[in-house]
């Protein structure tokens, strides 16, 4: 799949152009602040692993015409760069986490322009390797909550067009799928802008893995109808009490999940967990524009000029989630996420 | 608004196109059982009273040649044309409901095909004369839920474009607008076909009252921010226990309403109400084309060939219902609809 690789001369950032899909597989090279900045606003890269990845690897490339600096001019660029890139979105915490890595490496490594810039490639590679074996480590933990044949309800797009491997929510299954256990995907379509009947239902497809694709408000349906053994989501952010941000419609997924006593999965790389951030409340959703609503789908669907509530993602609490898992190993609740990234209910 | 009439000439039923709407105001006019039939399958009418009242107007204008046979000739015909219309959608009870009163009419009524075209005729204008007043008393029992400034949230379309009259669900809302209330109502825009946001919010845009459309997925949210006062909707067919046949959606809204303690109220006429049917688990729901997910809009938004989870109505648990308004009286739980129409829990 290879959502976001290194050009082949290296200067550029290689991207699955996702606006494109399920019509067209088309790739976008990525060379200025801008063109990064922009591939991550309009989503023509999303998932908060692989915008991470991207917001390194977009930093280092926009960076390159200031390898003949001095350290210093390299260093106040980096840290300007960094800063316009870091807040593109403001939901997902992979996004400053990544930048926040690379100038810390910056800042550590001694030496000119040169040499800085070529650590920071380094490292930024560094991330997106570390990110395709967390997706790895994900799917080999998270593959035990699957049975032969089992039925695994899904939300939004946490699969390899989301990240750098074999995605995060989607990675246990495709771990199954190599297990020959036989497993199946319901594809929520998320509105408003489709990633699961999009681009979780065209990954999973191309792979040979069985998926549905159905409204976001049909999901519970199936669920009281005995048809859907587990759900698993990505998520955003996750905060110290456990309160996940995920894509807007995770929320009463989890609510539906609970009130049929399915088990409801949070699949996110340990880089997702926030543990600065307390709970939920403290977790700024972004909100995108009423016209993905009314005019997602080059033809009027609602009036001119109707207001529109379209957040992009929602909190779900802690107390709906039956367990995380990352690549640190599986938790369940309660959740007590420590700063120091040492956490008593280390399971994995 | 008038979305069900006679024509000018009394010769056709004369319905809006709701499959035009929000972009054009365009009307139909349906003569023959093909074109009534046409118009009810593909949603150019619909909501379970505005069927009802279709069925039986088109029952009547496709008799128009048969006036001139003789009573058993007619009577025959009738059956014939009855089947057909009563049988175009299996959810809502309204449709076979309107025809069979039309047929008993036919029958108790002496004399030759003409006197029993007239009797029909009659029957058919009481039938949409009624729906109105329907309305009307729905919507003034419904008010009562109303305070001041109340936030209404509502799935689909249950207001003027579903019945003859100012709807069921929205009802209330447009009582409570003529009171000078200050209502405001969120639309969830219910896919796959969106009549909360090609319908409900074009109709309430029409009549100057405050709407905000949203996804499906993000009711919950608004829930859980506390901007949601109470849910309304209409049915399509009520079970004797007080289970809800409703356009698929429902259900997951009233699970979080019910998560959120917040009220959740179905407001139908009391032809929806189906005694003969003991519970949700009998009544058939309707499963459309895959296609109006992945093709719904002109554009593709998910691959060639994938499978769909696309039924048109969902079964909402009398549990996870507060009450029905009904235009013989508010109920609430536990519900015991008896066949005679007689039910201890009359509150109107």
């Amino acid at each position: 799949m290879e959502t976001v690789r290194w050009s082949a001369a290296g200067d550029a950032v290689d991207i699955i152009d996702q606006r494109a899909l399920p019509g067209e597989l088309l790739r976008l090279e990525l060379r200025t602040v801008e063109e990064v900045c922009d591939a991550i606003a309009t989503l023509a890269v999303r998932g908060a692993p692989a915008i991470g990845c991207t917001g390194a690897m977009g930093l280092v490339v926009a960076l390159a015409p200031f390898a003949k600096s001095d350290r210093e001019s390299f260093l106040a660029e980096a840290e300007r760069v960094g800063a316009r890139i870091a807040c593109v979105r403001p939901t997902a915490v992979n996004l400053p986490w990544a930048v926040r890595r690379l100038l810390d490496r910056a800042r550590a490594t001694p030496g000119d322009g040169s040499a800085l810039h070529t650590a920071l490639r380094e490292e930024a590679t560094r991330v997106l390797d570390e990110d395709r074996a967390m997706c790895r480590r994900i799917g080999e933990l998270g593959v035990a909550l699957l049975t032969n044949g089992a039925r695994v309800l899904t939300h939004c797009n946490a699969g390899a067009l989301a990240t750098a491997g074999i995605g995060t929510a989607l990675a246990p299954v495709y771990v199954a799928a190599e297990r020959g256990l036989g497993v199946s995907v319901f594809a929520d379509e998320t509105r408003p802008l489709l990633q699961g009947s999009r681009l979780t239902a065209w990954e999973l497809s191309q792979a040979g893995i069985a998926v549905t694709v159905l409204a976001d408000s049909m999901a519970a349906s199936l669920m009281r109808e005995g048809r859907v053994d587990l759900v698993i989501v990505g998520a955003d952010r996750i905060a110290a009490n456990g309160d996940v941000a995920n894509k807007i419609g995770t929320y009463p997924l989890a609510v539906a999940a609970r009130h049929h006593a399915i088990p409801f999965y949070v699949a996110a790389p340990w880089s997702t967990v926030d543990p600065a951030t307390a709970s939920g409340d403290d977790i700024v959703i972004e909100h995108r524009a009423g016209e993905e609503l009314g005019r997602g789908f080059r033809s009027p669907v609602a009036p001119d000029g109707v207001a529109a509530y379209n957040p992009a993602f929602d909190v779900t609490p802690a107390e709906l989630v039956t367990a995380i898992i990352t690549d640190r190993g599986l938790f369940r609740a309660p959740f007590h996420f420590a700063v120091d990234g040492h956490d008593h209910a280390l399971a994995g």
